[in-house]
């Protein structure tokens, strides 16, 4: 049970990195064109059960990485998503599986625009190609064959990390036995698109952007792209959350009014915007934003022929207060898979954190997975 | 009647200018120091009866102008409250003497940041005072008197204007017979201060801001404040209103998918970022969007005492869609007179279109107005 002292960490882990995907035997990519090599840098915690139907795969959202879960050496922090993973945690390692790889895209280990192009012998930049979700999914899926898994338990994620989950479980039905589709949407709205184009705008007009060359000029668009951040995470919190943690609190190293930082709200997105610098690229904010721009997985007319052959267990949840992807954004999921017959689950949780709160320890939340993988172990068990 | 065919425009009107305060008697600021030479730039429009007790003072909110009605010859659009001000409409100019008045800090007539400082002959910048919303009513109470009004029949004012009314009608009740205070705040919440810290961000972090002294250096932050606007532009409509007007509709110049213009949205927050350069100037930006922020005034101790000797009739609208200054911000307006013993009307307007309603001609809103106004005048008849 979540919370209990029986829950524990999964301890140290470190992070592998494979190559699933070569020059010459590249990936194809849905907006046409290949990519190769595709190195991809992945985690695992607990342990392949010897009938290989354990394995729960974790989709990671915008700005995550392949390290869920556990302690790097010498990082005062565990993994992203360590309150829910682990020995007694609602995704228990002591029965599970679980398998979560970096993004191609991203920046923390797998192939993105910041890595080398073997035409040029430096780095991408813009010439990386656009991605696409199914892009992201027939990576995952070639690392759940190279770990010899046929099929997956389960595969869950939040944010767009549920977005490749939803776009999973309907290309292929067949790998997955439950989908947990969670704080995400089948399309974004005019908002949403808004807000990601002007973090785009900040980055790409940061002088030192350089077209998208700043590494080989040995600068970065930090001005940009900590706006960005600034502007997303404000987004991310529910107007209540700031109000109750910051309120209209005055910072207290403020001198005098004036234009530095004058409320601590202030103070708490400026850290937030200078942190995100030491671990994020400003291109993999370009191509994983368009990632979720593009996704629309409903407007293709046979999209849903395959789940009608082979349905998949879906939970969908969404929290209260999230104002990014809110319950209307899960509410459209779970009304098209339920017209295509599928076995749906639905809740919306109370929480006050808004969209962040698919990262959070939220009780309600914790109780409706530990209850859902529950279930979802004794049907493999029958 | 607003829409009817008796509804006309106030004309070919001209901004004037007046010293109202000079070097040698300077405007005292709220925060201390002193502010002179203080010009303002104004328009009128209609007649002011012989008993001087017709007037209207329009305050306008962060990005507007003097130039609230009518026409300025070879421009293609009226002033920005066009539709509400002009004979026959909600504010009949027929029956009613009305005033704007450039707000100071602003950059459209009335002295603010890019004016010449005295002191050293060259533009303010980041010398310029630090402003509160106090400094602004003190600008349009010195207007007024020169102008030979004694008595305001109303104040009127959307969003930082509303708050100017709040202010102006706490502080001097005598001014004012009738108070509107239309999608306003009583204080900023943290959201809605971290959004302006954004944008503030954005501005001051642009290499052409040059610590302020832009305009001597010849250049502007055309970026950071067409990012600024963007950003802010999200935040004025609703949800609904976006995706009403634009969805997931793909821009018709969209070549391919990538990092430029893809949807409409993007086409849309592009241009009004880029018109945006041409009206306002981006210190402007930064001392209103604090006034705003600083905004506190039912945090005063004794705030309340004036209006409890001297009612006045107050009017609160807001807006149902609006999520920058929404209803739970009039709300809290409404239950502090109230408390008060002031008279309150409120309504809540169904709108879809947001913070920025409060510019439109809603249906329900002009009537409420128009129902207003004619009370107000008749009690003054009596």
């Amino acid at each position: 049970m979540p919370g209990t002292p029986e829950a524990g960490s999964v301890g140290v882990v470190s992070t592998q990195t494979v190559r699933l995907f070569t020059a010459e035997s590249p990936l194809t990519l849905e907006q046409g064109g290949t990519l190769g090599p595709v190195d991809v840098a992945y985690e695992t915690y607990g342990t392949l059960a010897p009938a290989a139907d354990n394995a729960v795969f974790v989709c990671h959202a915008l700005t995550g990485d392949a390290h869920a879960a556990g302690w790097h050496p010498g990082d005062p922090r565990p993994g992203w998503w360590d309150n829910l993973i682990g020995p007694g945690k609602p995704l228990d390692t002591d029965r599970f599986f679980v398998i979560c790889a970096n993004l191609i895209g991203g920046c923390q280990g797998s192939t993105g625009p910041s890595s080398t192009n073997p035409a040029t012998g430096r780095a991408y930049g813009l010439d990386f190609p656009v991605l696409m979700t199914r892009d992201l999914v027939a990576v995952h899926r070639a690392l759940v064959k190279h770990l010899g898994i046929t099929r997956l338990l389960a595969a869950i994620g939040g944010s767009l990390g549920g977005m490749q989950v939803l776009q999973w479980g309907l290309d292929q039905p067949e790998d997955l036995a439950n989908a947990l589709v969670i704080a995400a949407s089948s399309r974004l709205t005019a908002q949403n698109i808004a807000f990601s184009a002007v973090a785009r705008r900040a980055i790409m007009s940061d002088p030192h952007f350089e077209a998208g060359g700043y590494a080989a000029a040995g600068v970065n668009p930090d001005v940009g792209l900590s706006i960005a951040r600034m502007m997303a995470h404000i987004t991310y919190l529910s107007e209540d959350a700031l109000t109750e943690k910051f309120g209209r609190q005055v910072d207290p190293n403020r001198v005098q009014p004036g234009f530095g930082i004058d409320f601590t709200v202030e103070s708490y997105l400026d850290h937030q915007g200078q942190v995100f610098l030491e671990r994020f690229d400003a291109l993999s904010y370009l191509y994983l934003t368009r990632v979720m721009d593009y996704f629309d997985p409903f407007a293709e007319p046979k999209i849903l022929e395959r789940v009608l052959v082979t349905p998949v267990n879906w939970l969908v949840l969404s929290f209260a207060t999230d104002w990014r992807f809110g319950t209307n954004h899960s509410r459209r999921i779970v009304r098209t898979l339920e017209q295509a017959g599928q076995p749906v689950s639905f809740r919306e949780i109370p929480s006050n954190y808004g969209h962040d709160s698919f990262l959070l320890a939220v009780e309600p939340y914790h109780a409706t997975l530990v209850a859902y993988f529950d279930r979802a172990l004794s049907e493999v068990s029958r």
